[in-house]
C-alpha cells in the first residue's frame, strides 16, 4: 500500500526589529531555511510586498516583517524554524505560531507535534492547544506567550479537504495530466485577474499553486490519490470584500467528503447546505488571534467502502 | 501531556487439528504467549468450555479449538501470534483474524498494522482491509484466505467507546476507587447471574473485566482519563436471546461522545436515538464472516473544547 500523508505543518513568524526587512534577504538564506526541512525551492514570484516560493513540499511566503511556511509529507518544519532562530534571537521575534494537523500515519512522521514544541519551547516561551477532538479531525497550535496586536486587516483562512470526488478527482487523478487542465478546473486566474500566479504539476500526480497581489496570497496543494486524497487551501485575502463566497467555491470545486476550516480572526464563513458541522471549536489566543476550527462532513454520505490494503 | 492510547489489537485463531485441545495446555504455555507482547496474566477463571485470562493489557480467552486475545497500549500482539505459530504450523490453522483499530498516536506504537501483517503474511496466506474512512474512525482487519465455515451460533460484537461522560466518567475518574463502585455502575452480575466474573481495578485508574458462561464470554476494558478516555466491550453472547438490548445498555452506561460497533455475523443492532450513524461499512470476508463496522456520534454535541497541551 503506497501511502502519502498530506500532513500539513505551518509556521508563521513576525520579526519585531523594524530595521530588518526579510524581503531583502538573499535567496540563498531562504534556500537554506527550506533545506533544513528537506524541501527545495522549485520557483518563485515577487512583488514589492511579498515573495512567494513554491516548494517541493508546499510553500513559503515572505513579507517585510513576517514569513509563513507550509510543508507537507515527512518534512521536519520545526528544523527550519530552529534554523531561522539561529539568525534571529527569540527577543527579536514578536510572534511565532506553529501548527500541525491530525495525522493518520504519525508513525511515518519523523517527529510528533509534542517533540516539535518541546524543541521550540526551549527557545520560545509558548503554549499549545489541541483544537477538535482527539478521535476526530483536529489541529495542534503552539504560539508565543508574548502579547501581540495583529493589524486590523490580518486574517487567515485555511481549508483542509479530504476525499475529493467528482470532476476534480477525475481530472487530478489523470496521470501526467496537462497543467492547463488543472488551471481550467480551478479557474483562479479569472477570479483574481490582478494576481500573479505560479504553479507546478508533479509527476505522476499532485499540483501546487501560489498567487500573490500586494500583501495578499493564496495557495493550494493537491494530493489527489484515491483513498487518501487531500487538498489544502490557504489565503490571507479579505474575503468580505469579494463578490463571491471563495471558500465555498473552493469546497464545491473539490467536492470533498469531509473538510476542516480554520480561521484566524475570521469566522464569518458559510458553506453549502450539502455539508453539516460535525465539530466546532474556538479560542482567543493570548497572542492576539481568535482561532476557529470547524470540521464539516457531507450530508447523506454515510456509506464507507472497505479498502483492500493487502 | 501524559497520553495513554487505548489502542486495541485483537487476534482470533482456530486450530484445525481435532486431536488438539487448547484448554489442556499448561498455564505456562499461555504465560509465554502473553509475555511475547509484554503483557502478564493477572488472574483467570475457568469452566469446561472456556478459560479466561485477565491480562495486564486486556484479555485472553481460550476454548478447545480457538483462542481470542485482545491487547491495548503499546503491546506487540503480533509477536504473540508469531510465537503461537512456532507451536502450530499454519497448516494446522483453519482461521486467523487479526484486527487493529485506528490509532491517534501511532508514533508511540512499536509497529504499524502494515508492519504486523507483513510479518504475518510471511507465514499465513491472507488479505487485509480497512473498514471506515482513513480520516475518521476505522478498523483494520487481516484474515486467512483459507475457506472457513463458522458455526451457526458464532457471532461477535465489539464496542469501542470514546470520551465517556456523566456518572460513569465521574466514578471511573475517581483515583483509587473501590472496585465495588465500578461493579455497581456496570450491574453485570445482576444482568448475567449465571456468569462467572473476574475483574481488576488498576491504580490510580482503569478497570478490566472478564465474564464467562459455558462457551460465552464478555469483556470490558476501561481507560477513563479525561481527554482521551476509551472503553472497549466485546462479547460472543447471542444477543438475540436476551430480554434487553445489551449493546445499547453498555453505550448508555458509559455515555460516550462517539463509538464504533463492529459485528461479525451480527448486524441487527439498534442504538438510542441520542446517536446518529456517521459511517457504515460492511464486507463479506472470504473466511466466512460478514463484518460490519459502524461509527456513531452523539446528536447535538458539536462543541469541542480546546485542550491545553503545553
Amino acid at each position: 500500500m503506497q501511502f502519502f500523508e498530506g500532513s500539513e505543518k505551518k509556521v508563521e513568524i513576525v520579526v519585531s526589529d523594524e530595521s530588518i526587512n526579510l524581503l531583502k534577504f538573499e535567496k540563498s538564506f531562504w534556500e537554506n531555511i527550506v533545506k533544513k526541512c528537506n524541501a527545495t525551492i522549485i520557483s518563485s514570484i515577487h512583488n514589492e510586498s511579498l515573495s512567494a516560493y513554491l516548494l517541493s513540499e508546499s510553500s513559503l511566503f515572505v513579507s517585510q516583517d513576517r514569513f509563513v511556511m507550509i510543508t507537507c509529507g515527512e518534512t521536519m518544519l520545526v528544523n527550519s524554524v530552529l534554523e531561522f532562530l539561529k539568525t534571529y534571537s527569540p527577543t527579536q521575534i514578536d510572534l511565532a505560531i506553529f501548527q500541525r494537523k491530525n495525522e493518520y500515519q504519525s508513525n511515518l512522521q519523523k517527529s510528533s507535534f509534542l517533540d516539535d514544541i518541546k524543541n521550540l519551547s526551549k527557545l520560545i516561551d509558548g503554549q499549545a492547544f489541541r483544537m477538535g477532538d482527539l478521535d476526530g479531525h483536529h489541529n495542534y497550535i503552539f504560539h508565543t506567550l508574548k502579547p501581540f496586536t495583529p493589524p486590523s486587516d490580518d486574517f487567515t483562512n485555511e481549508l483542509l479537504m479530504y476525499h475529493i470526488t467528482g470532476e476534480a478527482a477525475k481530472i487530478l487523478r489523470t496521470p501526467n495530466n496537462k497543467i492547463e487542465n488543472v488551471r481550467n478546473l480551478l479557474n483562479l486566474e479569472h477570479l483574481f485577474p490582478e494576481f500573479k500566479f505560479d504553479d507546478y504539476i508533479f509527476s505522476p500526480y499532485g499540483y501546487s499553486l501560489n498567487a500573490i497581489n500586494q500583501e495578499r496570497y493564496l495557495t493550494i496543494h493537491i494530493t489527489p490519490q484515491e483513498n487518501n486524497s487531500y487538498v489544502s487551501f490557504e489565503t490571507n485575502i479579505d474575503l468580505s470584500v469579494l463578490s463571491f463566497n471563495l471558500l465555498d467555491l473552493i469546497v464545491k470545486t473539490f467536492n470533498p467528503k469531509t473538510f476542516d476550516h480554520i480561521g484566524f480572526n475570521y469566522n464569518q464563513v458559510n458553506f453549502s447546505s450539502e455539508y453539516f458541522t460535525l465539530k466546532k471549536s474556538e479560542i482567543n489566543l493570548t497572542c492576539g488571534y481568535t482561532m476557529s476550527f470547524n470540521h464539516y462532513s457531507k450530508e447523506n454520505d454515510i456509506l464507507s467502502h472497505p479498502v483492500k490494503i493487502l
